[in-house]
């Protein structure tokens, strides 16, 4: 029963977003700055800002975007696969932060100015945040490939997600982090369970 | 081999789209009009239309919305649950046709009029379309609840899909059916296999 609980992950859904660096900040938002905070999210240290971008290019324009704060080396859009068709892109699925190779093809866009990308556009790759405490008691190690199943009441559309990467950090929450696509495939709800079945 | 083969499943997914009754296509697109096919999909008979309707509700609005017919019994929307979500809905999982106890909660817009849902929109329950032959060649029967396992190259996005339903007709032609949040989560290409891994 112990080792059955460790290896349950508590869900978190992240919709579309966008990480920003300090000097895309300035250009979407104008001089001097900086992203407010909304709202914590499950990471420490990270937020869902007040401010908002738009994104677009010349097949399809998405509005009220969130951004997550603090600003980030890297600026990075990332997309669900839904969106990204509508856009006409077929984006890299990654971890965030891993930019290179990555596709373009949009403009985000503030009150203040734009910024086009030529790259760092991705699809989240599905993973696991845990703090090296939780991924010792969940036997897994930093890099590792897993396997969760999903399980809903009645067991309407339940899934088990292969391809999950796990990310070991001091500061991560014990957290399995999916798109809005992924999510909806397995039915997603308040309800649902998520458990480790292979490591 | 030979078995594992006839475990292969061709995929196929279909984006949100209506079936019409004959009344409701006559109010749509006036006195007279019958649905006329722009192409054929995978299941004899069936095609998609070149009419195209507009969805709407105090939330949302998806234009240019497919219609698959022929004319049917029910009138049905099925959704994405991504665009249940943006409609502010929670349509039930269901197969396509079982619409008792479903909700409604938008409206059909054609060029000639409207039809009000208050029922009829359902998110797809993801099926497995068999010949006869095919199930039996499968070992699986009608009604029957499997797990299909979609694989794609360097295992990206790898899913296994629990609670398929397999729907046995002489006129079915054997095909996975997903809806586009199922494959988006799963990677789905050209170049992905659907493998039914439980029976």
């Amino acid at each position: 029963m112990k080792s059955s609980s460790r290896r349950t992950v508590p869900i978190e859904v992240s919709a579309r977003h966008v990480h920003l660096t300090r000097v895309h900040v300035q250009k979407l938002f104008g001089r001097g700055a900086r992203l407010t905070r909304e709202r914590g999210v499950s990471q420490p240290g990270q937020f869902v800002c007040k401010q908002r971008v738009t994104l677009s290019n010349e097949h399809y324009t998405l509005s009220n975007v969130g951004i997550v704060g603090p600003e980030r080396g890297q600026t990075q859009v990332e997309l669900a696969m839904t969106d990204a068709r509508h856009f006409h892109l077929t984006p890299r699925v990654r971890v965030s932060g891993e930019l290179r190779g990555t596709n373009g093809g949009l403009t985000i866009h503030g009150p203040h100015g734009s910024v086009a990308l030529h790259s760092s556009v991705i699809i989240a790759k599905r993973h696991v945040h845990a703090s090296p405490t939780a991924a010792k008691a969940a036997s897994v190690q930093h890099g590792e490939r897993v396997s969760i199943r999903i399980t809903n009441r009645g067991g309407v559309r339940d899934i088990t997600l292969h391809d999950v990467i796990v990310r070991v950090h001091k500061k991560y929450t014990w957290t399995l982090h999916l798109d809005t696509d992924e999510a909806n495939a397995a039915g997603v709800t308040a309800k649902s369970r998520a458990v480790m079945i292979s490591a």
